[in-house]
């Protein structure tokens, strides 16, 4: 029952998802951090090391050494989490697994479809545990949400809205975390929708259990001299006929990261937010409702399972992301993790985004998503 | 100084609509509901004016006989309110104009946009005056949110983002309210896009100050044999080049009359909730936020003009709705009240219904709104 | 079925309460102000009679006169609304019911206890219908609360929680309303333990049908140099052995109208709040909850009959207000309104409050309240 | 840097407090969980030594035989972490200073004020870092929320209003967690006022700054059979004259850990709750607002050390223990950590809970807190 030992790829210095990544890896005691090679500028690397109190000789000035040394050690890796942008996931993916090594990714999935594709390739060739860190799934609320319309509590999903406001992205994009996202060469087809409209996605298709099969796009690049989009509506229509509405942006002034979701069945609504992540409401068609608290003993066995603490003592977004490394854990130690969003919902999220892109034209219409 | 004498068409037993106009002419006892053609089947309508507590004689059985009487009594009524089913409003306005009397009707103006230029047509050849209950236009805090974009507080408007979910049709459309909502013949073109997309349509152009120019429309009659759409999605674009989605649905199970309008600008964001209508929401680029109360003094002049009770004591639906009868009313005494919904706003509303039913079809797209 | 003729004490020029009164009194059309004597003043209350719309002759100079005149009419009025601040409300009480006209009187019922027991003699004595304005009492989820512990859907009643806090009074008193609260010779016994603190008490007894058999008070007059009470703390102990808080404060700044009471028994908890007053919450034991909104199919008989708007139409203040003066029409007709406050509530109040005073100082203890 | 070595008191197999500090400790990688005494049953520490993944010899059958081992180990524990009921705090803590190592104990310090001052003393004597984990100090907002009194935002404290309802021990006090609560040998003087008022307690003093002089008390045990109090009210005074209201309970039915607080100066007051951690509502008296919204630059520099992630990602209670063991941790390396609760506010807690048990009777009226 020892820790299983992680290396990262990125996460240097600045860096917002890498301490996230640490914390919520190591959150449960199952994983520990071991080694990374946390940026492409050796002394900051070595920083990041130190930061992150690992071994300096684990502190990597390149994932190639990084991934020749371990696989030297005894007390080698256990898998690679890439934490770093989009351009580089695919490339990063592509050595660790040729290392026999497996990976978790951080969401999109890739920076292109082609290179999505090509990802998919290599992890079926490679026969290796594979994830990608949609962290919302992580929820115990979402899991008991997606439980809840997959025993029919919801009747037959008729209509399903999600959005995902935020306002970071509203004047000049400046600092570490915005520069990247508005630059094509580093952030990939897609700018709002791939770093947010695609989790989006992902919540729709997770809770509802329901693939959407046809899109209409609408994005924007709305704040002057933007490249990429920064504020996405779409329609969807999933596979049994039920109509959706998605919708991102990182120019609404104010929002911070408010994604919610609502599904609506022929038998029952339900509501979440993200932003108020501890309670779930279930309306019914009689008129009643259901208020569904995290931490109480309304909960079903998964969503109980991925909660640490009682009803009215706050869990948040670590404890979610915590929650998708431990089913990667379970994963890698031979166990099922059926909700672990792996290399199909790499694959869904980053042909949701390439299809958006190109179908965002207004003479476009409504286009096939597959995936 | 006395008060304004109104009849009303339509609002017979049974009606939810016609008690809520009764209560909210009276309010600010400025108008006195003296007749009514509240049905038309006499034993009904004379019901009607027993509950209403109107003299008997003035509980006429046919509009006609209505307008003749009237038009003999010194105390004759000053307008007529028109709160039948949307087939009879072009009907009803079309007589009462003739009789050289002004007119408020309810939303939808008319039932299609052929009658909606008939009746603008009548309008102006009359003279006379002329609204349209647009209900939420009569909030306090929409009013104020109206003055804080009008005032540029806001900056350059980029998106409109305006929800009106609602539930109470996801089942069999029983009852009297709802029959009639769900008949073509009774209820024109556009089924939730007339009864309460329009509402949303409305809200957004009246804040925003802007008018929509085009938009691309998926309406859908979800609930089998359903004649009339009951769930509509709408993206739009407004003449400054800002963008908006306009969602209405009457099958989202739980949902009440959740109206809600979300206006973002280049330096402010606004937020408002029709179920939550006391407080408004304006959050900046730089962080701070602005939490309005209705009844503070907060609010600028025109809202606390329509503003009856002290912070913190709520008001509601009927306020809202008596603040348009106050309008109705100072237009009637001669006076200015620029933001009453008049002829140009049913026409509008009209327009998008029209264009909002004849773009849904899936190979439609981007279509223009022409009013 | 004519309207009920009501005339006013007080509601000049500048009052709030008074135009409030009018709203209420003819929201339901049951009633209609025709006459008042709304100031000490005569052109004060010839000007408040124009604003109100009556007739000139009917705005009185003084009561006396409104008395005489109005018995002398064949339609002279059939009730009075005395909405004086509180000195004033025995002296006009006793006139109007040696006038054999029934009274309808604003909170606190009288200045003192001494006037409130002489009051109660009165009415007593008169035989005539009698009622006290405790707002609360008439919203329809209040009364939903009241009719949820009757049936006993809460169990045992352990423990009731209720505050009503607001800050108007945090600095100077400035301005007609506050000026005359903080002036015992107009205000009476009681600050905000009289002016706010009695609708809570009156509250906490409505809902639990319980009575409040001892308390200790922990008045203050925080604000320097004021003579009254304007925060108080008051321990509860109910008939049952149920314990109670009950805390008014209007130094409290940023809180508006912020009346809130928690209600728990052994099998059940509730929840209301005033300033978000369409919903009710029902917390069971087992961990489930019922969520009660206004209009909706959930509420019983007794709310439901006091509700105006579908679900999702707030309702407010003045609707909660009309529903007391509902209530009051109905004993005018000779009808049953159990849940009208009158003479006992208004007496128990009283009590309260000058039992709170007297009680207030650190050496007091627990005392009975005796009414 | 390497990690401090922590070691627990306490904490096996179905404790709820135990994994939360094993959670908390090592959140920021500044600590490691290296070695315990989890249970006074071997079998059951060595059980718990397997859930917490240590090395089996380090999981101890007592306290005793871990001192012993430890102290003699190269690269043995830095401090104990005492999680054990409360009647054990004492004891372990004399055993774990008297080996020279530094404690962090579990809320409220001890069993008894007896034993709290006997702890005081040891402490003193020792020269050790010393804490205790009162965890609601370490949310960054409770932390904001002090920084903005002590800068003078709210101007002279005046009123405090604190509160923690809780209702799982509304019935039979069934479980592990439950059964040591309601029983004074394990528990100590208090029940309720010594599991959660003492939070309470400390939020108001850690918030305002100010010490409370002057208590009433009216402690109840509500539940038929209970032995220790289960529902308490105290009035408070605070140094400065300010008054204060400290309700817990653990019978409301329905709440789960919903601890509030709301402080009142003379120029603003404001609000926050547990629940909702992550928002902080300050009003001021011109009748602005301010919302404070975590991980946002509104935060002064000691909140926004203590966040982790970006605003909107929420953070909640197993982050807010971390930052009271982040601050431990800097006390260890000799930093300073002024708001790491020590000795003194431990002291002040046992105190509290002392004095309102003993003042608890209908004829004790109010009495001083010393300590």
């Amino acid at each position: 029952m020892r820790r299983l030992r992680m290396a990262m790829v990125g996460g240097g210095p600045g860096s917002f998802i890498g301490p996230v990544h640490r914390i919520a890896a190591e959150l449960d005691r199952e994983i520990e951090l071991v080694a990374g090679a946390f940026s492409s500028d050796a002394p900051r690397s070595a920083e990041a090391g130190r930061a992150y109190r690992i071994e300096p000789e684990r502190a990597y000035p390149t994932l190639g050494a990084m991934l020749e040394a371990e696989t030297q050690r005894p007390d080698g890796i256990d898998f690679v989490s890439i934490v770093t942008p989009n351009y580089n996931h695919l490339a990063s993916a592509r050595a660790v697994l040729a290392a026999g090594i497996p990976v978790l990714t951080d969401k999109p999935m890739t920076a292109t479809w082609a290179e999505a594709r090509e990802l998919a390739a290599l992890v079926e060739a490679s026969g290796l545990p594979f994830g990608v860190t949609h962290t919302y799934a992580g929820y115990p609320l979402v899991r008991e949400a997606r439980a809840r319309v997959a025993a029919g509590g919801l009747g037959t999903i008729r209509k399903v809205v999600v959005e995902y406001p935020q306002g970071w992205l509203a004047g000049e994009a400046a600092g570490k975390q915005a520069e990247w996202r508005v630059d094509p060469a580093r952030c990939g087809e897609g700018g709002c929708i791939g770093d947010i409209g695609v989790h989006a996605f992902q919540l729709a298709e997770f809770i509802t259990g329901l693939k959407v099969t046809r899109l209409l796009a609408d994005l924007a690049a709305v704040v002057p001299g933007r490249a990429l989009d920064d504020d996405c509506s779409v329609l969807l229509r999933f596979a049994n006929g039920a109509r959706g509405v998605l919708l991102a942006s990182q120019i609404e002034v104010g929002e911070l990261n408010s994604l919610r979701i609502r599904v609506y069945g022929d038998r029952a609504g339900l509501i979440w937010r993200q932003e108020d992540p501890n309670i779930l409401f279930l309306n019914r068609i009689d008129g009643t409702s259901e208020v569904i608290r995290a931490g109480t003993g309304l909960l079903g066995a998964d969503a109980a399972a991925r909660t640490r603490t009682p009803g009215g003592h706050p869990e948040g977004y670590l404890e979610a992301f915590a929650n998708i490394y431990r089913d990667f854990a379970a994963v890698l130690r031979g166990e099922q993790a059926p909700l672990l969003p792996g290399i199909e919902a790499g694959l869904r999220g980053m042909a949701f985004i390439s299809t958006a892109v190109t179908a965002s034209s207004e003479n476009m219409g409504w286009v096939s998503l597959n995936a």
